[in-house]
């Protein structure tokens, strides 16, 4: 007897297995089992997203557990949702898998996805198994607005003070250090594996009327240049507002990397940031890290940063 | 130049390429383009289901063209969505893919999944687009339950009348076919390409106070087996209420298959199976095919029936 496969399991030995690992909360109606979940959406509208993660291009299996890819792609879309200014209630995973997967691998994974959904109050409500040639899982994330209005990209107006909460870069740092094989460094190593997005960020700055706010996925150039393009206006980052961390710079200074790049240009932190009219006081976690202004594009220090291409993911 | 391939488009070209063929209705308060959707849920509560497809598993590219694919990809999801009894609102997307795939191939799907959702009321409202290995789909669909009950299978009463709504057999009939490379029988192989679910028969049968309600997707069969295992109860077919069409006798006889035992264990038709009380007069469209009883499994005419394993996911 080796350890069970998800193909000695079967479809649906595996939908069992990974159930049991998936406690069901107050706002599930109906959790995993019939054709479809029913979610308590009581602000009338639901926010949704979703994400796809491929192994071996957005995690890999010798650099993470599989409880730290469960908590990571919750991470993703949970952040998603809190960038909407939503709280998150639900999430719904499909997870296709060669049939030689350890099961113990599936199940640990369903536990990190639980692990990262329960400290926001959301669970996983369903899900789909199948075989396929990679692991692949396919994440939908819901939530609610708690009667707050949407808060979209959009919305940026010239004036409006850039700010940042949550950490930049130590993600970007962390997969450098896995990348370049060396020791130490666990702090950065554990912040690619296992990000912790300031969800409750999202809904208080909606709450206070941000006038736009995205998750820093994509790295905190090119996701703030989503949002001056799609608000017609120009930002420009103050290059003294990043202060890298100790650690940050320590690894910097061991691979020959730049900690400020780091920290402009790493996505999968999961920061959020937003544009707050210039009267707002910030609340606690966020920095002030620049303005709005009229025009186009994103600078710093009034530059066009180079060497700053942000992640395209079929290149 | 050849045809472009999706890694040509690039992800922002291809979700821009994909987004131009997903017109937005009206529920739909936010679309594509931001962190996440937003959509109308008036219910208080949201249904949502998810599915992965892949290449060669669940669909061969050779067999269906790409709007064939989206259709039926759509379809599945939203069966799930009808068989809660609910309406169905959005999909969400998460498209996989090799880099050398023709965008076209991927405009057309995601033409195909437009044209099911739309006659639904639904719309594609956000997405995800990745390289693999291997094509694959993610779908979520959401749905709304118009303050009806959600109708799940663990309801079933003695006495219940089991009845089917939709087609029984033909997508699995058309897949015979196009297996055993014969020609003919269009209709049989168009069914098996893109499904009729009948959607608005699930919220109809909700506001009647149905008892039990799937959608029949791994065959009529083992899809009453989960509604008698969750409800406790037997159910009893009754073979005469199994009917072929003449385009499923006239392939089975070309095949030297059987019409009724597609009929009883083809998949992929989505029809949908309810358990009504027995003073309930069933609305247009609806066959009863059956009875509920105190008891446990499935049987046909009062014998359990042989050779009809269900399908099996990782097998």
């Amino acid at each position: 007897m080796g350890t069970p496969s998800v193909g000695d399991l079967g479809e649906f030995g595996l939908i069992a297995a990974l159930t049991a690992r998936l406690p069901q909360g107050p706002g599930v109606l109906l959790g995993p089992g019939d054709d479809a979940a029913v979610v308590a959406a009581p602000d009338g509208r639901v926010v949704a997203t979703t994400d796809l993660l491929v192994a071996d291009r957005h995690f890999r299996r010798d650099w993470s557990t599989p409880h730290d890819v469960g908590r990571k792609a919750a991470a993703a879309n949970l952040a998603d949702v809190a960038a909407m200014g939503a709280t998150p209630t639900a999430l719904l995973v499909g997870f296709a898998a060669p049939a030689d997967l350890p099961a113990a691998w599936a199940e640990e994974f369903a536990a990190g996805l639980a692990a990262e959904c329960a400290p926001v109050g959301a669970s996983v409500v369903g899900g789909d198994v199948v075989r396929a040639e990679q692991l692949l899982v396919a994440i939908t994330a819901l939530g609610d607005l708690g009667g707050v209005p949407a808060v979209t990209r959009d919305g940026a107006r010239p004036g409006d003070v850039v700010a940042v909460c949550g950490t930049l870069g130590a993600s970007a740092a962390g997969l450098a250090v896995l990348s370049a094989g060396v020791r130490g460094h666990q702090s950065l190593v554990q912040a690619h594996r296992t990000p912790t997005p300031p969800y409750a960020a999202g809904p208080a700055a909606a709450r206070l009327g941000v006038h736009a706010l995205i998750d820093v996925s994509d790295g905190l150039l090119a996701d703030l240049g989503h949002v001056a393009e799609r608000s017609g206006v120009a930002v420009d980052l103050d290059s003294s507002a990043f202060v890298p961390s100790e650690e940050l710079r320590a690894a910097a200074a061991e691979l020959g990397a730049s900690a400020t790049q780091w920290m402009l240009t790493g996505g999968e932190d999961h920061a959020l940031a937003g544009c707050f009219a210039p009267d707002v006081e910030l609340p606690d976690g966020w920095v002030r890290v620049g303005r709005v202004h009229a025009g186009s594009g994103v600078t710093v220090d009034g530059s066009v940063p180079t060497g700053v291409a942000g992640w395209d993911h079929f290149r």
